[in-house]
């Protein structure tokens, strides 16, 4: 008997965002797989199964939804966001290239989500209008002149930058090297967005620039978004501002 | 009277990618304003006012939605995928910037969808495991030096690439010329899949290398995803190998 594999992208966090297609993969598998917060958003429902698991342990949950997959259970793998963004799609398939060959007969479904970067370019206005990047701030996964090599090459290019796993307690300073970084290559006042937890009630989101910008501001849960030199802010009579990246560059007053 | 206008990703096509807060939104407008074969895409509703423009009349299409939803409508404008990534929500806020000085009042919400990067991707594997960028290839809207700067800039320093808008009539030599620019960089092996229609009838997925990859698969509804250094194909004994990128650069055989 051999089941099958779905990894579901959970959204932001708002039922809103979650697609018709995300919603029947969780009503019908028998397991759910993932970590712990994220199983937690899920509704129980009698008979299925929740396997949660803690941060960081990516590869050895992939083997588990793999090894229940092939002994024949309807497993859902669940992500925050999209699951092919920084997440559990790509660790699956690293569990399976590296895993038992009967894997690679296993049904596989990657369910894609709405994104924390595009929820929170979304919520803001329209900041990656314009050719942009998103760049994983941790050094666990490569090392950390990697990370000020692909920053320092996606500003000077013009990208807008989309920060994933901007700090965490384990990564105290390595936004603020990010930041100084930057300083050396955009202009003060480039806009800079921290985007919180977007679409769930407590979402946070603070607009500033490039000089003014501080590490403190962000959290495990905010995507920092880092405008380039043509991105621009609507200032509007009530309420916070509006940030866009016009689609032209010519479009630069 | 004041209207509101949201501005709506319609996903990558299929109904069941669409989210419940964009269905809400479509439900709800007495306006729809969109290029033609997205508003087409929407079930017709009594009483709801459809208004479809031409290819590449954004500007025209965000200051009609902008007029119409001052005078009280309640206008939804559609855009394929996301709407903030190469579609109607930057030309919406460049319209707000540029116009009347009222419309900085209105109401605006930007509803995300599931980008065409994303549900390509997902198709594929998880491609996009790793830092990404995406890149629209069209030279209307900015120089092609700058495109070339750019494909440059993220190939060497490791993005995988999404790219937007590849061909078209109007620009037929520009795909060619970013695959040559991409061989002068990039191992011959890196992986490439041409990605059209995803989720759609007429889907069509092929993958290649960039050794072999011409510019004639794609069309103007194909996304072109270029792998990196790192990207991996996983064979499977039956069906289309699988295209991951790994969380970790250390995950390099």
């Amino acid at each position: 008997m051999t089941g099958c594999l779905t990894i579901v992208g959970l959204g932001p966090g708002n039922d809103a965002l979650l697609t018709p297609r995300a919603s029947e993969a969780l009503a019908t598998a028998t397991d759910l797989v993932g970590y712990a917060p994220y199983v937690a958003r899920i509704a129980e429902r009698p008979g299925q199964r929740r396997h949660a698991s803690d941060n960081r342990q990516e590869i050895e949950r992939a083997r588990e939804a793999l090894r229940l997959a092939a002994a024949g259970a309807a497993v859902a793998v669940v992500s925050s966001g999209d699951p092919g963004v920084f997440a559990m799609a790509a660790a699956v398939f690293e569990a399976i290239e590296h895993g038992e060959p009967a894997w690679r007969t296993l049904e596989v479904e990657v369910v894609p989500g709405i994104s924390a970067m595009f929820a929170a370019a979304a919520r803001l206005g329209a900041p990656l209008g314009h050719d942009f990047c998103a760049l994983s701030l941790s050094d666990n996964l490569k090392p950390w002149d990697v990370v000020l090599q692909r920053l320092t090459a996606a500003a000077s290019a013009g990208f807008v930058i989309a920060l994933y796993n901007p700090i965490s307690r384990a990564r105290p300073w390595q936004l603020g090297a990010a930041l100084d970084c930057l300083r050396r290559i955009l202009p003060p006042t480039t806009p800079i967005a921290f985007a919180r937890a977007i679409s769930q009630p407590d979402e946070r989101v603070v607009i500033t620039d490039l000089q003014r910008a501080v590490p403190e501001t962000a959290d495990m849960s905010t995507l920092v978004l880092i405008g380039s030199a043509h991105t621009r802010q609507i200032e509007r009579p009530s309420g916070e501002p509006w940030l866009y990246t016009p689609r032209s560059l010519e479009a630069k007053p």
